[in-house]
């Protein structure tokens, strides 16, 4: 059991997004969670109840913002507008999961930049300071004023790979797509291997399909993409992987938010292993046979304390063997 | 059908909370509604799809923040957000419906102002001005920095009892709870009938009950309030008269909610009618038999023209008859 | 004589509306008021002299907005400017009476809300909290993006009508006019008395004049409102209860403005007892035989206090026997 | 009659400072100022009542801020928060006279900085430009963030004393302190004459003197300040001049604001003429038999309408022989 | 000779960084650029002469930022002010090249994100609206809360690929780094060729160094990126899919740069051509015997005219063959 | 050697533009410089490396925007960014010299502000305080809205004359130009000298000359200015005085830009001593035989450290014998 943490004017809370997560986070801090309750009317309006003095002290507050994002969203703000008019010094947010995150950009005319949108309520709702996780794109960073720190989940996925004794020439890194190559190269130098790349063909188009840019006959490919949403983008890399003469395919992601049939959809795909981290709370349905879930809580716990005792975020950002 | 509206510069775009009466706020303008449409993803992420350009428009946009409230909230600020960024010239945020209006002040130690999180919200999204209709508290005009017209039922509801010859001597209006006398007053007025007030327990009490104040023996009674949503209040309340010796009880309020088991509760209750505006979609389980729904298009139609023609809205704030 | 208090940081000024409020405040505190003057040239124009060096200390200003209110205004608005550019660490705005209050919503087309400029103005000059006493509504927190504590007079005024034994079922607690009907129920809970209203024509009507709505006769009342200002709205409901048979007057309210000829008004009609707190630095001339003044300055004092020791400050909102 | 401008959207408002002032203007402009007045309740809080609709104008409001200036200032932000929500499409402010221009620097520690709280305080109440004659300091402008347009005196008071034949060698254009040469600079070139300065004791000096740099023996001197406030700056420097051997003294000042006993004050010094424009409405009491009041009315009506009709403000800026 | 443009509102001024090109733009639009210059002082300071009235019009500014990107940027933010001080209706930006792009997030631990800082202060100086050309990353649109245009220039090296006979499966367009991808993939699907990526060793290596992912055999390379700097990152590609065996090596890039001594290591290289857009001004010694420029100033006058009259921006998003 | 700071939280950190002046202050404080770099590309664009960590400090960071100031001005608002988004506490800028101060106002038309812009920009990049050396009006304070402490030199000046036997009745100190006369009187006050000013034709006049307002025949004139920019100013008053009858010139000067030939200039005339702080870094070849140069390190050492320890300024501004 952890020791308990020395500063009373830390405090964190959680919504309702990841309990189980915030709880695990708490644990690595030395914290109870703080006490609070969202109350829910007839009539779908939410009111926030924090039930201790909060005047003067530094409070987090967990909150993902994966499904359902509106509602987790509206939560997250309502918390915000509440310590601040409650007198918190400072409005710490920790975001596991950023929704909305690939709205980030006009792809096409009069389309909103929701990402942006989302960072523009969150400062004027009250929030001093934003902790993420592997965000979609790291120029997410850029649409806050405030500090945000966001952590890698590279090296804990580096770290369960050697474990497993993947790593090497036999091993091919790979993009599912021809976004994302910077996430697979990361992972491709942890494990001294080889990177290749799946372009597939616009999500619009009607049949979804693609080909291997690289070579990875005969190799080990694990596929390394930041959101699992409905699978799909997976299971036709994990497809044309093995047409084009792989061995066996592996998949990670830093985020499992498996909507719609993703684990029907993933299930039917022979993967000899998928590995998630915790930042999204998997729903039962989803938790495959095959599937590995690793703990983002450790590294999230520790920037944390790192953030509310000043002391630097770099040692998080290298390997840790 | 609609005149056609001479100024290619006014657009009205509906969002999902409550189109047909969009429809007919349009009707009455003379222009039809633009093209757009809201995405739904697969993990619950939206996005709006605005299918016309409206760059160096005067843009309007109907959506009340009814159930689910945090959805239409979120619609509203992606909707605000992406014309903003595709250029028009001023977006006004039509809202028959306020959600979270209740929510305006802290009764208890740490409670939100959500209230005032949404116009904070609102503005910083980038909405330049605001259309609403009866606000649950006149004050929340002032939450917001940019101009809000809000607009009166009372004299939608006068004409309404006035063409039912219900007024003069024989009538008391009745607020059925303490807050919320100012409505009941100005009906009075248009209906020249006294006032009396129902004072129910907290919402907190474990069985509520209520007495009256005034005196409604042998009197029609006409309940007034803002919002029906539970229809625990009005229910309380006419069965209160009753057992006072009210001779019947109708009761009307600007907004039907309707949530949880209103329709039935209220069903159980023998009011003569019931009458609220088509702010919200009112569902149709909700449609009693005893239940007329006013229409508040045309109030709200012709603000809207006035606003873009910058005609003044006073006209509109008095009695119609 | 009060003990000193221990931190340096914590300094208390008082500017020119109540000074004999301030020094009760301070004592209650334990601190001496912080030396500082308003300098008046001739032409009229205002300048602080902050005579202590307050750099990096928490500030505490006691000002409430009174007569004459725009004088009182921008001695606050400067006060506050000073001290920012003097590098306070925080600059608290204690208001026992907060002017312009009843000009919270557009009554008519073209009306100011001049509650919601002045949170404006204090913000924007660079008040970092507030805490006022009986707010005339409760939104007017809303009004302002940084922290305000409301607190409520009617416990003070419960305890004081308890001492003066006047409790039970023999007493009824009357609100003066339709609206603020809250206060006069809390109060009616605290005595476990009965509630009336006395309903007024508006305060346009060539001849105001009102009726009771509930039951007073043979009853002892308590009319309770949050500011006495010309005395007109008390006076005339005073008289409609004595005409419609209640046994005696008594008359509360939290600010005792006494403007115009309010004292010769009251004076000529024979409450038994009127009360008001010393939230307004009352004119001698207002001082009536049977006035009596409560102070507010433990309550507010302990507030300070619990503010700068970030102590809840919800044990200040019950009830204190 | 002034000819009625075309553009129906141009309105002209004047508050109380000055009345006559805002007259003229408005007859320069060719149109009847709009209808509004100040209404002042017995507590001394004011409110305004506009009373035509401005929806989608652009609206002027003429007010100085000369004394009383916190009455003045308050009437003016109270006009502007009523304005904004009431859509007016731009709000000018037209201020002859800028009150508290000369605390523009802390001169002393902890002082405020109120010039530029009162540029703050326009701003933030919703103004979005201003025009002024002759600021105290020209830096004022850069406190805004809004246009400004500062018209220049020197100018008008060329003109005057050309056609009274005063100008060429026999003239001596003398700045009364230290600080505002610039002034005296500018109006000696317009009028071919050399220049000289008397320096005084500070303000704060129990009794004020001063001396002469520059030679002004035989010589008619004209002395030029921005302000007559108490009187005693002209009145010293007149007498210094004199007794250093001056012919005649002269004295002009952009705003005649003529507080405490300054008329007599300055009705004791044997000045020749002494020369104000009207942007301060001058007490009768202040209007001495040698006292010349110009008008800058054709100026700022003129300067009005060039920015209504976005031409270039330069022409005004030069020479008018 | 251009015709002449109809709205006397329009103005367009160009900076220091690009006349030939301003003067292009606005010829393509019809209009003579604005009268004004940038005066530098013997101390490096700098000012803005804008010579003609602008009051009320739609000012366009065109500065990229390209070396000295400081005195650029400098050169942008003064004109913004001086054209919101004298009362420009609207601040157009346009840049064809945003300086600072690459600084986009933080890499490492405390490093600014210089792309946010720029957008921050161009609206912060008064910037209303930005058009750019193919930014460095899409999400930095999502910086700005004003609205952002950013045009594409693949559309334009497709045409001039397909004018060369350039197209179909003999090519390949290939990314000469791993992020970057998505504009080697859409100029590849409009020339009908496959795609390939060059991986390079990291920027801080000490010998940089790379291998092809994809197929390039025989092929005709064509290498895309978005700017040519020092001409290392092409440089190094070009010998990769040599050696590789590709049949012979185009380049594009949006913007050249040619910093340091590129056009020296560039001319080493046995690149067929080099292509690039006129965005940025390029220096005489970098205008290599092989280099072809295309202009950009059709694109982004077009899209100028299209923001001036409100008409939609899509079509310049698609091909134009 | 100085002695060790005690508190960890403070840090200094110095960029380019004055690195022996902030060692200077960094050794009166107490601390070591803290390690950061500026890098530049080939493109001219520049990054900031903070080396150590910086997380909840109250970090001072000195940089004078001297030549090149766009480039020093860049550096300082990078770094702000830079420190703002890895968690400093506060960001102190002190700047020895403020680029672009004399540009604070419109002195024509069209003409920016941007002694306004440079408050603007590093207030939105950051910035929390501003610590200023002898700005070039004072009321440039007033462009902030963040506590500024501006530290005056003429105490300085005054010591180093006394030092020099340089007072009584044969030194008049003379102020080069119309305007500055302030500083000018200030040293003639601690010098118990007599004050002079020479009027100079305007800077755009083809050939500048002048005259002495006031006495200086025989007597040791001191002329006193806040920049030596090219020198002109300083040399035309010193030929001046010299042709009017002046025993011999000394000069002195805050800051020492000496751009352009300032030196040459200079050296051409027969000054006994020119006197200049070090809060600009003198060019070698500005290094006059007979130039002084007195260090302001002192001054601003301790400056900073009352601002970090909260101890009042005010002993900073009175004369230090």
């Amino acid at each position: 059991m952890p020791e308990s943490y020395e500063d009373p004017c830390l405090k964190i809370f959680s919504l309702n997004s990841n309990k189980p997560l915030a709880e695990k986070i708490a644990a690595v801090v030395g914290v109870e969670l703080g006490k609070s309750s969202v109350q829910k009317f007839s009539d779908g309006e939410m009111t926030i109840n924090i039930e201790e003095s909060i005047r003067g002290d530094e409070v987090y507050v967990i909150q993902g913002t994966s499904y359902p994002v509106n509602d987790h969203l509206l939560e997250l703000l309502i918390m915000i507008d509440a310590l601040k008019r409650a007198s918190a010094k400072t409005i710490n947010i920790v975001m596991p999961y950023y929704g909305y995150a690939r709205q980030d950009r006009t792809a096409k005319p009069r389309e909103p930049i929701t990402a942006k949108l989302v960072a523009d309520l969150l400062e004027k709702a009250g929030a001093t300071r934003v902790l993420t996780l592997d965000l979609h794109t790291v120029q997410l960073q850029g649409f806050f004023d405030i500090p945000v720190d966001n952590l890698f989940t590279m090296p804990l996925f580096a770290k369960h790979y050697q474990d497993c004794q993947l790593q090497g020439e036999d091993i091919v890194v790979v993009s599912p797509k021809n976004s994302g190559v910077a996430r697979a190269r990361v992972l491709s130098k942890y494990l001294d291997a080889s990177l290749a790349i799946v372009d597939q063909t616009d999500r619009e188009a009607e049949i979804r399909s693609g080909y291997v840019i690289g070579d990875v006959t005969g190799k080990t490919c694990i596929l390394v993409d930041d959101i699992i949403n409905t699978g799909e983008t997976l299971g036709i890399a994990a497809n044309v992987l093995l047409e084009a003469g792989a061995k066996e395919v592996y998949a990670c992601a830093s985020h499992g938010v498996f909507s719609a049939n993703a684990a029907e959809l993933l299930g039917a795909i022979p993967f000899k292993k998928i590995c998630v981290t915790d930042s999204v709370d998997i729903p039962e349905a989803a938790k495959l046979p095959n599937l590995d879930i690793i703990t983002c809580s450790e590294l999230m716990g520790d920037a944390l304390k790192r953030i509310h005792e000043n002391t630097p975020m770099s040692p998080l950002f290298g390997y840790r063997a």
